[in-house]
Formats: C-alpha cells, structure tokens, sequence
C-alpha cells in the first residue's frame, strides 16, 4: 500500500511515519517507483508496536530503539531478549553501587519466602530487589519493606497474567512483540487500576470524597 | 549547616544540589554571610525527595517541579493534590480522544464488579480504563482484558499497601510527601518482583531458564 493507506489504515499521520523511518524504528518502505513506496502488512504490525511504546507507554525514543533492537536480533535468545526488554521497560534506574548487605539478606528472605530460584543464587534482579530495599528504609518507608510479600503476591498475579497471554503464541518474534505490548499496556492497565483503587481505599479511609455528591455527610 | 555539610550528610554532589535550586525543585539556603548559604533539616527532606523522584523514579525535572508545586500549594485541598501527583506519576499518556462505548461499558462493568464507587459516577479514571481498554483490543490483546479482575485484585492489594503507610502520617505535607514516595518507590518495588515472577513463571512454563546451573534437564 501506498503511505496514504498506510496512514489511513493505522491512524498515523505520514510524517510520523516518516519520523519514525528517519528514527530507525521502523523500516523504510520497499520503492517501486520514482517518489513512491510500498508498506506492507510486516509495517502495519510494527508501527502499532512502535505506537504502543511511544504513546501508550510514554517512552522516549531511544528506549523503543533499544527495545525493538532485541526483537530485530534473531541470534539472540528468548531469554536474555525477554530479560534486556524487561529491564529496558522498567523505568526505573538501577544503582550502580554495591547495595548494603543487610538488604541484600532482606531481598533474599523475601526470595526465599516467596519460593523464587532467585533465592538460590547470585542474581541481578535480587540486587535490584536490595537496592529498592536500601531506598525505602532510607526514606523512612520501612513499613513498606515490612508489607514486600503482599507487593510479592500482587507481583505474581500480574506476571502469571502476562504469561497467560504468551503461552498461545509461538514463534519467537510473537512472544517478544506480545511480551513487550503485554509489558506496557500492562503497565498501563495496573497504573489506572491502581489510581482507582487508591481513591476508593483513601475514601473509606479518610472520608474526604468531596466529589461523591451522594456521600452524605 | 553549610553546603558541604548538606552535601556530606545527603550524599548529592554540591554541584547537582544548586542545579536543583537553580530548577526550582529546592529552596535556597539562607544567606548569612558574604558567599556563605546555610541549610536546615527542612532542606535535608526536600532533597531526599527530589533524589528520589530523579533517581529512583527516573522522573524527568519537568514531572517533578509539577509534583512538587502540588506539596507546595497549601491551599489545594489533599485530595485534588493527590490526584495531579497520581496523574503525574503513572506515566502513561492519557489519550485527549473520547473512548469508544462499548470500552467505556466494559470499564464500567470491570468497576462494578470490584464494587468501585467510580462505576456509578462519570469519573476521569473510568476513562482512561476505557482507553487503556480500547488500546489492548486494537492490539490484540483481548485476553488481557478478560482477565482484568485479576488486574483489579493486584492492583487492590498495592493499594491497601501504600494507604497503610498513609494512616500513620498526620500532617498534610507528610501525606502527600509519603504518597508521592510511595508511589515512586512502590513502583520501582512492584517493577523489580513482576520481573523475578516473570522468570520465576516462565521458567516453570517454557522450562528455559539457561542459567540455573542446577536444572538437571
């Protein structure tokens, strides 16, 4: 299809289109003629991709680069794929410091209780798990380290959800696209939820729903 | 104290607390001599949660002078400030289109089963479910908005979470300063334990985890 099509078909304006080519994001389409390109069906299923990721997900450009870079790697396998995509997804900055070994015997514990092979052995994500640990007793949230399993036990609904979604599909390149959409709509989905769910709690709480207009008191 | 002291005792270069000063994220020292700035213990908190909003939460400055208006606003009532540092936080982008009906329906129904008192008013938050919704159809992913309840469960239990950590706090200042912290840190906490579940479930279910040297398979 022409990039008249192409555009009409996914909602995306022609020079975005043509950003994200100059921006590697997306391929160029195949030239058939002077001034005129082809897209095909392989293009339409990778700008919804991009799109997810730059307006769903609110990621700067050169975090979708990176992202898409690992599904356009065929040498690389599943899991570290899955793994550099995780963390790209995962906004949060990792401390390249040491953390304090008390947290890290806490992050363990938790792993420990929780089941997870982590526990097991050294492990870069069990790092992260002290780091975050080390920020929040910092920060006098000590309660919130206290409470980790019930973040654990939400933490394995959402991840067990996820895989739901993955175990239908097959070829590698599926299970990154859906594992990549799934992280960041997911995200997206829990954030809003979240929201919901913090007035709804805060409201019995604290009994200042001002905007209820039946409240009542 | 001065200001090599507030860096000691912070851990935040001299350099990168004027930049903060100069951004407007944190107030200057009192000045109390020629070339000589003194800081309080006030200027200690304020910098612990601006590390916390730029480190941790990777929050561009512009997101966090936007939050931090909201604490520095003594006449915003708690609950609309809570909700511009809710808004702030989920770094999702909220799409300015209306939703489509039947997402919108389906938002409602999801509201109603968790017995939200959003599903019985016109709310901003059923809005962005709705469009979170729409983008998850458009995307395939179906199957995740079938099994939003369990989204729902997660995203209740976080929430029990960090209003626990709220109740102890008396001061307006203090609630929203947890809240913001809370949030910040219960993210990057949520976000480290959904990756350790991934592997931990995608391990179980594709039986690919490489790097366990314990496998035996």
């Amino acid at each position: 299809m022409r990039i008249g099509e192409f555009s009409a078909k996914t909602g995306v304006p022609a020079a975005t289109i043509k950003y994200y080519v100059r921006e590697g994001l997306l391929a160029g389409g195949e030239r058939t003629g002077y001034n005129q390109v082809d897209y095909g069906e392989a293009h339409v299923r990778r700008l919804r991709l991009v799109r997810a990721l730059v307006e769903t997900g609110a990621l700067p450009i050169a975090t979708v680069r990176e992202i898409l870079s690992q599904v356009d790697e065929p040498e690389r396998d599943l899991d570290s794929a899955l793994g550099v995509v995780a963390r790209a997804l995962s906004r949060t900055r990792e401390s390249a410091a040491e953390p304090d070994r008390a947290d890290l015997r806490e992050a363990e514990a938790i792993a420990a209780r929780q089941g997870w092979e982590a526990a097991r052995r050294p492990h870069r994500d069990l790092t992260a798990l002290a780091d975050v640990i080390g920020t929040l007793r910092l920060l006098g949230l000590d309660a919130m380290v206290e409470r980790a399993d019930e973040y654990a036990r939400a933490a394995r609904i959402v991840a067990e959800t996820d895989l739901e979604l993955l175990a239908a599909k097959e070829s590698r390149d599926e299970v990154i696209e859906t594992m990549i959409v799934g992280t960041v709509l997911g995200d997206a989905l829990f954030a809003v939820m979240r929201r919901i769910a913090h007035t709804e709690v805060s409201g019995r709480r604290f009994k200042s729903a001002p905007e209820a207009p039946d409240s009542g008191c």
